[in-house]
């Protein structure tokens, strides 16, 4: 059982910080972290005193099962509107700041302009909307316990289904049947579906870093790029291999190899108190003494956890600092346009000394 | 070939009412629909003079293929500020607005709060920005004739898929593994992927109005609701049937046919002139003279096409008038909490006199 009266806590601990009265919270991961719901309509509101949850009709059983440490109220209108009725209702409550402006805090990199137009409007007087941006996404930066438990899952089904997956790659076949067997055997897994599209991408595909599994047929000697994940009770997994089909030539060697060293020291530079950015660069110089950082056109990894991408960023001129708990990928790649590309993913968890590399499966480069 | 051409043209005649000197697109599925591109990042800049697409280098390849009637540069930063860059370079050329105030308008039911005040504050001084709601989604509205093959296709698509899975529907089975089967099949008949978690709800989670297939199992008697939708090149489809499994009580029946008649009572409700609201109703009042609106919890149906779920609505105090050539769902249900529930679902096109219906699959009760 998640814990969500402790992530609701370090959340009011935030609204001090920022002299917030209440908090509305409309991004839906956000509200699956705090209270548990995990449908797609509903908006939580947290004051010192209450934490609120506004749901539609659609949800209503689902929300009486789901939803922990919180009230839910079935909304007839808009969820939106539902809570400011409810503000409009309480803000002078007693325990609720009564002189003062109400301060009601929001997510502003997720609420519309329009719909926070709209908010503004619904609002009673004396209650002053106030941008906030990525409040609940720092706290859900690191992860609890129970949500390591889960992510180690989701990572293992992963692997164990790459490692069926890949005795399915041959020439000829098309990149979307691998990929229907693989969601396939996810699902009969118990995956509830794939982290993002899978991406299948052979021969000349594979320079492209987001390949997503096409018609196309693997070729009887090039790279297959297979980047995919799974979502196991709401925690996503996501790994890259590539593999060879046929006897790959000298400069795919070199590449292959020049993205493994580049990856491998990105984990090596992985630890508690270093930044996003240095992790990066361990990973690009690499790739620059191979005279291959030109091809490294994306950034090294990104935090994973109830979505497919989340903070920390691990990228160039990125400060964030790592701590321990926290669950990021590292994958470099290298795409030659018009020739190839090779990208090779692992998750791992952050520790106080380095960190524990979650993904099991081999890079060694495998010749099918 | 989509004629990305024609439908700029129709934007620009909507920027001219609106006084817009240019429009910034940032909704994903409104720069398909404008160019052509299928990736996860970028952003669209239209001015009388110019359509220019900004992407990052993960799709240097793919946006040189499939962008069309763009021209597209590939930016270094976010596509944002890119774009913000562009228009301080070129907003004081001849045949831009160079005297007046030059209006950006921008999707203000898209751009979240945040981002708008990024956007604002690097655009250089003169240029205003203006939000504007839903002005490509009102064009995608009505579908187009290349549109409305791929929406028939997507939709002949998922029916026949339908009609294997059914046959594979028994007591006993998870609902994950009839949802499994779908989707593997959905991926070889060439799907791209599901336009949604797939809703397989059987027995008493048939109450559940989205109920996505859980790893319950099927009961040996029992309704068993299967909602789901195939993307094919880009379009979705949409459907749903309820079927029993063992022989139907007499309620069960009863709630069956006073869905099916509300159902089909909505389609005859459909033609150019008529609103939303007026459809809505037609299938409400069949319910409440069954006594069962109040177990109708959601509304009518939706457009559909690119996204899932799309303009117009048809649900109470809709007034948007259907046109012909715009593609909607028709799909009352019955939710019974802790017994059971019932929807049935088809994929129509507006015509001018009424309607035809996409969804070939039979609606009689099926009992298995």
């Amino acid at each position: 059982m998640m814990d969500y009266k402790a992530r609701q806590k370090k959340l009011l601990v935030s609204l001090g910080t920022h002299s917030l009265d209440a908090f509305l919270i409309t991004h839906l991961p956000n509200i699956r972290y705090l209270c548990g719901f995990t449908g797609s309509a509903g908006t939580l509101l947290l004051t010192g005193h209450s934490s609120i949850f506004f749901t539609d009709g659609r949800y209503t059983s689902q929300a009486a099962e789901e939803v922990a440490d919180a009230k839910v109220v079935i909304s007839h209108t808009q969820t939106l509107q539902c809570a400011a009725e409810w503000i409009a209702r309480n803000h002078k409550k007693p325990g609720l700041n009564s002189k003062k402006a109400f301060k009601l805090g929001f997510e502003a990199e997720h609420l519309s302009s329009a719909s926070t137009q709209r908010l503004r409007r619904m609002l009673p007087t004396g209650c002053r909307l106030q941008q906030t941006s990525m409040l609940v996404e720092r706290i859900r930066m690191v992860k609890d316990v129970e949500e390591l438990k889960q992510l180690r899952s989701a990572v293992l089904v992963g692997s164990s289904l790459f490692d069926i997956t890949v005795n399915r790659i041959r020439a000829g076949i098309k990149e979307t049947e691998v990929a229907a067997e693989l969601e396939y055997d996810a699902r009969n897994a118990g995956a509830e579906g794939m982290s993002f599209s899978t991406i299948v991408a052979s021969g000349k595909r594979s320079a492209l870093p987001h390949g997503v599994a096409s018609t196309a047929q693997i070729p009887s000697r090039g790279f297959v790029v297979c980047d995919f994940g799974v979502i196991l009770t709401g925690y996503c997994s996501d790994m890259t291999r590539t593999v060879h089909v046929g006897r790959p030539t000298k400069e795919a060697r070199h590449v292959y190899e020049a993205v493994l060293e580049a990856q491998m020291a990105a984990i090596a530079a992985v630890r508690s108190g270093v930044s996003g950015s240095d992790v990066d660069r361990a990973a690009r110089n690499v790739l620059k003494k191979r005279g291959l950082a030109a091809y490294f056109t994306h950034s090294t990894g990104h935090g994973v956890g109830l979505e497919i991408h989340e903070l920390p960023r691990i990228a160039a001129k990125q400060a964030e600092t790592l701590r321990a708990g926290m669950v990021i990928t590292i994958e470099p790649g290298v795409y030659i346009p018009g020739k190839f590309g090779v990208r090779i993913e692992d998750m791992v968890v952050v520790t106080e000394g380095g960190c524990e590399v979650l993904t099991p499966t081999s890079k060694e480069l495998m010749i099918l």
